[in-house]
């Protein structure tokens, strides 16, 4: 039957992953996973299709072009989900009685946006989220800070630092400044900082606040390093503690008795654009990447899920951008070589003897040591190509020899160099080697 | 601002995962996941959303009324998958020349389908595919029986047998008995053979191709046994040996060498009703639950992408029914009891010491011993009934005691008995029992 050939191609913004991608990606979120499982958090899912209505909440703007959203078979709207946290503050809603309190949860997920893709962004791309809500202590605000650098050194993507600030003081210092009604436009400008440097966000915040306000909205912006001292210029230009500056020493020393102060930098620049948070606020740069922006950024909020219920649920949460970390890494190509998840390849000179190179790899298997077997009718040059292709490091060939004398010759894929091992558990010695 | 809530409710067929059904979800993956990766497998993924076209090529039919399809922002007909064989399909036609073969690939992600949910369906799953595609031998043949018997037995489900038959045998069967213009209606009828009996069956037959065919269907449809007295059976209906009963022989001579062979039986009626399978077909019963169905299914096909690439793309697959064993898990409750990934939750008897807290905790993880700390300013018992809700086994209070002396209180959240533990090393170890 002659057919039409119909063209393989995938949609503008969205991608294939080919196994070295994906294999990367799915080690990446395990190692992240165990982070956070170690510290009592418990995974989540939902829905990628919701209800528009839910979706989009007061909505509009933005969000409401870019979403995918369409009619279903039973006429009602419905959405592919865009982010995480809409989903999970009507999870919360809708379970708030079934579940305990302070609640610990992540969610590693697609999520889908129609943006224009001509930016480098995707449509389709992976989010993974992590809060602790019904809790408003600092304790929480820290396990937050912590688990983050404990999954970002999970990575194993060298030093970074977690930059923290706090909306309260900031707000705050507007307040004192009686500014506070522009301050949704002040955060706007500070939180552009890092991108368009100290001269230019002098000049938006004097067209915005005028020259005296813009230049002390400047100082304080401009305070960074260590909490402790950070907090006290902070405190020098507020005049005084107040709550935000409390519970950011609350923070600190936390962080001094756990040792991980060192990765915690107070940045009074980071506001986090939205209108969403109210506490600690943070993003987290990489020290060899700090050109790809912000790694992990997060923040308190006052009340997750007041579109759906209620009950106040207040919380503190982070988003990994799992996607820029991958990209980065495959930029610097540093961890860019591939490595094949089995250690060999076994590989018969007679297909004969394939019976007895599946019960090798499965005694192989039991030692920790997992192989592959090369199952096809080919030339032995043929099979180590195909292992060649794969990354797989080494490959075993099982000979006469093998079989009469129970010795096996083992082929390193990079030198092209035998070796040989005499019995079995020289051989999984032999395959452990890197 | 006051303002309406709007019902957190989730559309019909489509499900929230609590923590306990996630954690397990994700606990079977990787079991699953672990056994691919352990024999070459490696994974892909491929996106929700794509042509329209491409998802229902030929189609029409029942996927045509199913399938979610609506016009995306730039006015392409789109569609959410429906399962992961189309889309490996596409893949392998668009990255064919990139690829080794043969390519061991497995998939695991959610597909949608707009079903009647009255049935029990969900309009939401999750597949879990494992295909072997670029080859055409009994030993890539044997490589999924194996693989897939890996994975189950790494699920710890207990006994199962994986059925095997070959439909090239079924097919020359019925050549030879003149009735091969209604092969397709006499493989539907066989395949129902365990769901409406022999007697049921044979009428069917009978009305489809005549009381004496009929007969000896029922003969050919009722071997079913070890696969050597089976394909003696088989090559007695059928006159001598063919291609197929030699395949089903190299296959069974594997399985002997590798000690699987006890999993793998004959049963003809195996046929899998679509069209697609041209060479062994075979489904999974778990022995405990033979009732909930097929657990795991698959077959060899002769060419997947046709409709994508000129390339002929033979292969072997099966497919894991993730949703349908963790549904059955669920309903013996066996493994119901659901236990904390954590070893223990770390409750200060006063805030002021959190921080040592949360620097045991570290110490703690150090020693492959996940623990959470309890952050919040709560009452002591409050913090037991945390645990209990969240399925924690034990708690660690630290109290002056501990800070003067060095001791730990445990308590067992079941007995709600309180031991303790005079060093570190005696903590990890009393963490560590069951």
């Amino acid at each position: 039957m002659p057919q039409d050939i119909i063209e393989p191609r995938v949609l503008k913004g969205f991608r294939d992953f080919l196994p070295a991608q994906e294999a990367k990606r799915r080690d990446f979120t395990r190692r992240v996973e165990d982070a956070f499982l170690a510290r009592g958090f418990v995974p989540i899912d939902t829905p990628a299709l919701e209800y528009a209505e839910i979706l989009l909440g007061k909505g509009g703007g933005e969000t409401e072009k870019q979403i995918y959203r369409f009619k279903d078979h039973g006429d009602r709207d419905v959405a592919l989900r865009f982010d995480l946290t809409v989903p999970f503050a009507r999870f919360m809603a809708a379970h708030y009685h079934e579940l305990y309190l302070p609640f610990r949860r992540y969610h590693i997920g697609k999520v889908w946006r129609g943006e224009n893709t001509q930016r480098g962004r995707y449509r389709e791309f992976c989010q993974c989220d992590c809060d602790i809500v019904g809790a408003d202590s600092p304790g929480s605000d820290f396990e937050i800070l912590s688990s983050m650098a404990a999954a970002l050194e999970a990575l194993g993507l060298g030093a970074f630092s977690i930059r923290v600030s706090h909306r309260g003081a900031f707000n705050l210092f507007l307040e004192g400044l009686g500014v506070k009604e522009r301050s949704a436009e002040v955060l706007r400008i500070a939180d552009k900082l890092r991108k368009i440097g100290p001269e230019e966000t002098t000049s938006l915040l004097a067209a915005a606040i005028g020259a005296g306000p813009a230049e002390r909205v400047k100082s304080f912006i401009g305070i960074t390093g260590g909490i402790g001292e950070g907090v006290r210029e902070m405190e020098a230009l507020l005049g005084g503690e107040c709550p935000a500056t409390a519970r950011l020493k609350e923070i600190e020393a936390l962080a001094a008795e756990t040792g991980i102060g060192k990765k915690i930098v107070l940045d009074a620049s980071i506001t986090r654009g939205l209108d969403y948070y109210t506490g600690i606020v943070f993003e987290t740069y990489l020290d060899a990447m700090p050109g790809i922006g912000s790694v992990c950024s997060g923040g308190r909020y006052d009340d997750l899920a007041s579109l759906y219920t209620k009950e106040r649920i207040p919380g503190v949460g982070a988003s990994i951008g799992m996607d820029r970390l991958l990209a980065a890494l495959e930029e610097i190509g540093g961890e860019g070589e591939t490595k094949s998840f089995v250690k060999a390849l076994l590989v018969c000179a007679d297909l004969r003897h394939l019976g007895q190179a599946f019960a090798l790899a499965e005694r192989l298997r039991g030692s920790e040591t997992p192989v592959e077997v090369f199952t096809e009718r080919k030339k032995i040059q043929q099979a180590f190509a195909y292992a060649e292709k794969k990354s797989i490091s080494r490959a075993v060939i099982l000979d006469e020899e093998y079989l009469r004398a129970g010795r096996y010759i083992i082929r390193d894929m990079r030198t092209r160099e035998n070796s040989e091992a005499s019995d079995f558990d020289g051989l999984v010695a032999s395959l452990g080697r890197p």
